[in-house]
């Protein structure tokens, strides 16, 4: 069972959690993980699944906003043009992006024998954070079979968070990072949900500050950021590529609530998408309806994006054990911090 | 009758034209002017108006993009992060946009008492050219009663182009420039238009490019470009604002097959919208449904905006007579070029 | 004198304050009001000057970046295209806008007789928040006299906040809101400064968040956001454009860490400058001579821009004091609610 | 020999060029090519080094420009964070793009151990186009030795164009396209240039259009565009990011010139650097020292980019000879077409 922030008595806002509190509250969106753990080999690959089906076929609108721009995610340029996604995303460290995306084509292919022949060619999109501290990230251990591997684990229901997938060698503030969700529930034409997962691997050691004030401290060494935070956002509320766009942007609210100024070194970077407008590839009419949101109740996907982000990143610390990484790098968990904070009052 | 590419055998492509082959051939758009030609005074106000109701409570869906930011064209941030515009479209000269902008807000209070008060305030949209070269723009000539007149012309049907309204003093290439427009028919989802307006006041003398090949010489002194161009472009195609963006764009693309690199001094600046999406300001429903374009579609409509953008520069060179303005400036007339030519040959 | 965060013992991150702890700690930079207050009148001008000179001459390297584009600010292409702001930076309500770019424009032609006739036209910049719920905005009782007037005012030294100027009918997550500023001192070639003004007039009652952990209740009712905040930063570090946007963005994260999303129908828009880097309007050189930042320094003026964003609107709450506006509209003030914490304690 | 538009008697504007027409006059810059021809394996990498020494030790300024996003180009999130390329840019085929990125992260590992241990990760810069019709592009058949081959290749000189590397499957407006170049000479602050490569790839049959005003038949059927182009430009001016993200703008102009609009299907991205500015990845002093260009004379640059453009293209297309590939389809040659209007005239 996976350790959240209501556990410790934290909460991050005013909304109500979905039932999982993870991005699996979003009907059809799956996640999966490999975890490759061998000496100094810390490092891993985390799948999201928009929807079940063929993504090429049947696209999600999306959108992506770049925090801050020290990243190496692929796949951008042409969400930000066309307002798609067409593959799963995958999250990996910096130096396997490249054949993650090359995994995500050769699935598109297997799928989609058209690519390339009888129609375009296909866009795989591909976050990463440097998990350099804790893995050996020049090794490139990632193989296009781990990343088979995430995208064949990927299921619905309770999403496996902390020292998982891509997760696995991340750092935060000073703790151990990794993968975390949280989700929020939307009343807008019926019950829907935003739900959000990171890859955590930011923040400068003394930095983070938690929802009630304090602000724990990690012990370690004060340098530089060379991290990054990966943000997923997904929901079934129908919008427009501007407006999810817009909501997008809010995932940096969250971030700046956890005490972060979005450093130098640190890509941010946020993808959404949303599973309430479909984009058929082979969609034969000249005009093709949609539904959108009314401009004026938009402010609620802000809130739930604001305060799913913070919470998520929280939720990756608290489900993340403390580590001993590459050359015995160590990383200390927030939850015992957390715990001797309780003990000692 | 305005003189045309068409009376000199010039075609700008192969899309078919409008009826009145101007930006009023999309249903319910409207121009107007106002002209100021007093002395060193050689100024004016052209209104664009989206439809014929109210634009703050029937919003058009809009988008804009800016080819060279040497300009100051207000309302556009709005513009881009809402993808609407509401107020008509009011293009002037530079130093006139602060009281036309003025007008357009007293005009929508006007219409709408709640504004400010129980509701939002208002977006006005004002586009403008440096003038200074045939009018004496430091006398801010034009009044917010100016902006109003040109309002309160407004028509469908035939556009009157050339010497007139913002376009009274404006150069181009070295000739007179002005007001010009064109249009392009689409047939998608039936018969729809995509019509442009541009108010051209851009281009070094000498890189005037016309299509069937030459380069008109308009015998000016070769000197930097302190000009620039506003394109309005009009459509009743159903677009989302992501895809209208994309069709603005293109206007850049119509202006380059010109001869024109969108020198450093010149705002080049584009606004576009689309009537086949209104955007109502009292929406009460949660979710909205509209229409948008099949992207696989979306070509047939940048041909359309290339095309019309180069065909209406052309049109406004055409239309506008031989001019001397401020302290004796003189322009020549494209299309008296042209008919020397003609005698020539 | 000013009520600041540090007579409530708060404190906004680590950084010191300069010797104002107010954007007039970069050398140069002035600050002027011009207040209206007259029956429901609530309204009037801040005027920021980068340099004593003449801005036209000598213009300062800018950038601007809209957190959240629901607003009216002028002058923002420029900026970012050239780099350049070039006139003073004015903040009033957003229905006067238009009159204060005119003002700015004849001040720069009486000062630049060329300008529009030998050399280009001017570049007004204008920020703007709404503050229809205490002044009758409808009124337009902006004059360009008005605006000349706060430039008039403007000196170095001390920054009057609160209820001042364009601040004078603003609200901010329901208590009273208005200009507020606080500056950090750069050790970075030198002692230099990043200093921070806003006009405040953006989020919801209940949301805002002390950096204690307290959340202030106003007793205002739940409504919808339709504020903005305007947050103008000022450095003598030495910075390329690119650099400085990159800076601007993080007020953002000050704005996030006071509880804030970044509400829909709020115009967040921050323009920054830097006085290390003036660029000469007659530059006779093909090549100049710059300074920029060694990157690998830029968080120090990250967190300095986050942190004095944040402060400078709690800034702006505690200078301002309690206000009846238009209908007898009422705010409380921060300041108020504090003391009476303190009282109860 | 290659073939270029001067063969041709065409011309692309009015700058002289440089002494090998091609991005190589800008001293230091170099270009290899590995090229595969294999039955239907039609494909290649071509590599552009903007110096010879070690990149992510000695960055080179640099911008993007993304004219149409339908593309997977990988890099550009830095590239316009930071401002700067850390390893040669590679083009290759749209499905190859992660095998060329992780080949050029292990290079830049063998000559930088600290990545990813002691400093951060590299940002591997990769650009492509579908040469689908051509190649068979599902057998992802680019290894990272044949990057490996393209890097090893590059030399400075002529450069050699058509069907050669990237370009080997690659059509133009119907016709068989690749790798084109040419320059620019600028006179700022002694001779310098601006060159240009491009990996063309785009437009529909029967849109080209010759400098001359022909409109060439390349007798394809017509169908929508699938293409792409990457446009590469160098320049030896000294700029900042700013300003050189300007002149890449400019790319657009000189396609745009050519008869297209920027097709929906067609990935259209330009790459630019500057030699004038290098970043040292060590740099220690707190402020740097850089020489921008007076903004005044950045037309210069703007020009040469538009025409440098236009002319690698038409260069890539005349250089290219007529090809047969994958599954018996056939490309003819813009050069035999040429040579046959000469004949009958």
């Amino acid at each position: 069972m996976t350790t959240t922030v209501g556990d410790f008595g934290l909460t991050c806002g005013i909304l109500p959690t979905g039932a999982n509190n993870a991005i699996t509250d979003v009907p059809g969106v799956r996640v999966g993980h490999c975890t490759l753990r061998n000496g100094d080999i810390n490092t891993g690959v985390t799948a999201i699944l928009p929807h079940g089906g063929n993504m090429f076929r049947n696209k999600v609108t999306a959108a992506s906003h770049v925090i801050n721009g020290f990243g190496k995610t692929v796949g951008l340029t042409q969400v930000q043009e066309l307002g798609t996604i067409e593959t799963p995303i995958l999250l990996t460290n910096t130096l396997s992006v490249g054949t993650c995306a090359t995994a995500l084509i050769r699935d598109a292919i297997r799928l989609n024998p058209d690519i390339g022949r009888t129609t375009g060619t296909v866009n795989p999109v591909v976050g990463e954070c440097n998990d350099g501290q804790l893995n050996d990230i020049q090794a490139l251990a990632i193989s296009e079979e781990h990343a088979l591997a995430a995208l064949a684990d990927a299921h619905e229901g309770a999403v496996e968070q902390g020292n998982v997938g891509a997760g696995t060698g991340m750092s935060c503030f000073g703790f151990k990072g990794g993968i975390g969700s949280a989700s929020r529930k939307i009343a807008l034409g019926g019950e829907r949900h935003l739900g959000v997962l990171v890859l955590s691997n930011f923040g400068k050691p003394g930095d983070l500050l938690l929802p009630d004030g304090r602000k724990p401290d990690s012990r370690q060494p004060d340098q530089a950021e060379r991290g990054s935070i990966m943000v997923v956002l997904a929901t079934d509320v129908p919008l427009e590529h501007r407006q999810l766009e817009r909501v997008t942007r809010r995932a940096g609210a969250g971030i700046a609530r956890l005490g972060s100024f979005w450093g130098h070194g640190s890509g941010d970077i946020a993808i959404a998408f949303s599973t309430g407008n479909m984009v058929d590839h082979d969609e034969a009419r000249d005009l093709v309806p949609l539904l959108t949101l009314n401009e004026a109740r938009i402010d609620l996907l802000f809130r739930a994006a604001a305060e799913a982000t913070q919470e998520a990143v929280l939720n990756s610390m608290l489900a993340a054990q403390a580590f001993t990484g590459r050359a015995g790098t160590r990383r200390t968990s927030l939850a015992d911090w957390l715990r001797d904070q309780a003990e000692k009052a």
